[in-house]
């Protein structure tokens, strides 16, 4: 299996990718959904150019440098950071961002709004900023729809910012809760004279019922792209459907119930997302991942059946995190091998 | 805290890693224990040639690509390699190696002994090959003595190979199984003709008792240069002793109860390691890091009293993992910072 590539690798089936994208997008066209694809699940310019290509209206980084990688080599001109911006070198890294693509940006609270008035109050034209709701996931977000106000006239009294709207990260399975939320803060807001021109809702896990949330003008979407095995627990995806898998190589079978594969948590990751165990065999569902260290995977089954020198590919728990482990991936369509790539925007943190 | 530099950071403290380096080579040195450092918790060349200036007698690296990047600089002329290596591109690499160190290797199965040989057959020196023993970890290594003594006669007997001892990674607080184990093993292999050179032990978990295990000549050791919250809470360290924390930005507080900050599971990974909660916020012991996403970090608290732009600073669960996930590393003393080094073996999974 791939025997042109050194293990363990992270291969990505462009073929599986590229429907994964044509899918989601031919949904949100049909429920006039405007798709923002969030670009933490690749990391990867070539893939979000393929996303816009489809018909996406720009990208979601979640951190400035990530931002800076993904445009590095031109053609993304649209980028939402949904993240509070903070202090004096990310600010003024935030201010050559909106020199270069047509940026938005989050705030939850007064102090990072100042911060960013501060950064913009002499810029050629202000910047877009959302208002963070927390419509119930308990992350970031302002609490109420009366908070939301409160911070939506505030952005709009402040030099340097424009109030473009509201932003939330959505608890799962509760579209109605988030409808509601929305629809009296856009009512609050626009009952003082200001316009909401965006509500960005987002998420994988609600993907097919994104239109749910009608009050919504866009919709953020990471993992859709690659799937994993977390989407495939929840019924969004079959194995067929998941671009990112791992390939590893068995190194030992120490025990008829027991083989070591050279792929540990430096590569699949301790997210567990809730599940039992660190991924999918493909082929071999009676396979656990039990156990992960740094460079060893532990696969148990009644009757392991594999030998040294035997490859595997896994599902992980969790493509997002994967993307980010290794500094090239290696991109293939069905059984054949492509090429690899660097991981442009990897463990960009800032 | 720390204002020149931008969050999420990992921070190292040379002061704390060069007293931990000093205390535990003192511990080996009253034992008349060698000790080999792993290298896979710091990843730096550096801190690996002030662990052979305090006295150890080489390194431990995980994987060939990690031994590759650790001898870039220079200076370390000793390495073993406690893996199964297979396949063509890594054997001709260890091939390569072996011309520029004092090279060990350990193998655990017939078809890792094959590769290897069929590398060294016309090779200058033959290559040394421990056997791993599974003395009751349950990861690699043969199941018992017999078959230990098995596979040591075979690496014997194949061109290119010199049977060099034995290695385990062994399981915690069972010393006294582990030197029963070792000790029939090499009375069984010493009983045939060959000799036991080395017989490596390790593993942090036990350093204090590192002497318990009589029979073994040298011991591996990773974590105990910069500790971390799994080694606090076996009361191996205390938090004084973790040279490495991460250094974090409070970006929300949306409740009283909760903070949100800025270093998630791409910077403190999601390793638990049997513990609650992500890390340990240091002078905050009621703060529980409940939650992480990939740039998120969720603090709460009865009382979380944390203002948005303050920083914490974290000892994460294990620090090793947190080493591989940024490309640089800060270097502090104290209060005091020094500068910045990049992570030379981070991401060598190969």
């Amino acid at each position: 299996m791939f025997e042109e590539l050194t293990t363990p690798a992270v291969l990505v089936d462009l073929d599986v990718a590229e429907a994964n994208i044509a899918r989601f997008q031919d949904h949100c066209d049909r429920h006039g959904l405007k798709l923002r694809p969030h670009i933490k699940t690749h990391k990867l310019p070539m893939l979000a150019k393929q996303q816009l290509a489809a018909g996406a209206i720009g990208i979601t980084c979640q951190k400035i440098s990530e931002a800076e990688a993904m445009i590095s080599e031109g053609s993304i001109d649209d980028v939402l950071i949904t993240y509070n911006i903070l202090g004096a070198e990310k600010l003024s890294r935030l201010r050559e961002l909106a020199t270069r693509v047509r940026l938005s940006v989050v705030a939850d609270n007064a102090a990072v709004v100042a911060g960013l008035s501060q950064a913009f109050t002499d810029a050629p034209e202000p910047l877009r900023v959302l208002v963070e709701c927390d419509t119930g996931a308990g992350r970031c977000g302002v609490a109420t729809p009366e908070a939301a106000a409160d911070l939506a006239a505030l952005i709009d009294r402040q030099p340097g910012l424009h109030f473009a709207g509201l932003m939330t990260y959505p608890p799962v399975g509760r579209d109605a809760e988030v409808q509601q939320w929305l629809s009296r803060t856009r009512d609050l807001i626009e009952g003082t004279g200001l316009t909401v021109d965006v509500i960005s809702n987002g998420g994988t896990p609600g993907m097919w019922q994104a239109q749910d949330v009608p009050v919504a003008t866009e919709y953020r979407i990471g993992t859709y792209i690659y799937n994993d095995r977390s989407l495939e627990a929840r019924g969004l995806c079959t194995w067929d459907d998941c671009a990112l898998t791992v390939l590893a190589t068995v190194v030992s079978v120490p025990a008829p119930d027991r083989a070591i594969i050279d792929a540990g948590s430096k590569v699949l990751t301790s997210d567990l997302l809730g599940l039992e165990g660190y991924g999918h065999v493909l082929g071999r569902p009676d396979i656990r991942i039990e156990a992960l260290s740094e460079e060893h995977g532990t696969l148990k089954a009644d009757n392991i059946s594999l030998t040294v020198g035997e490859r595997v590919r896994i599902v992980p728990n969790h493509a997002c995190v994967v993307s980010n482990m290794l500094d090239q991936i290696e991109l293939v369509r069905g059984n054949e091998y492509q090429t690899s790539a660097p991981v442009i925007a990897r463990g960009k943190v800032w």
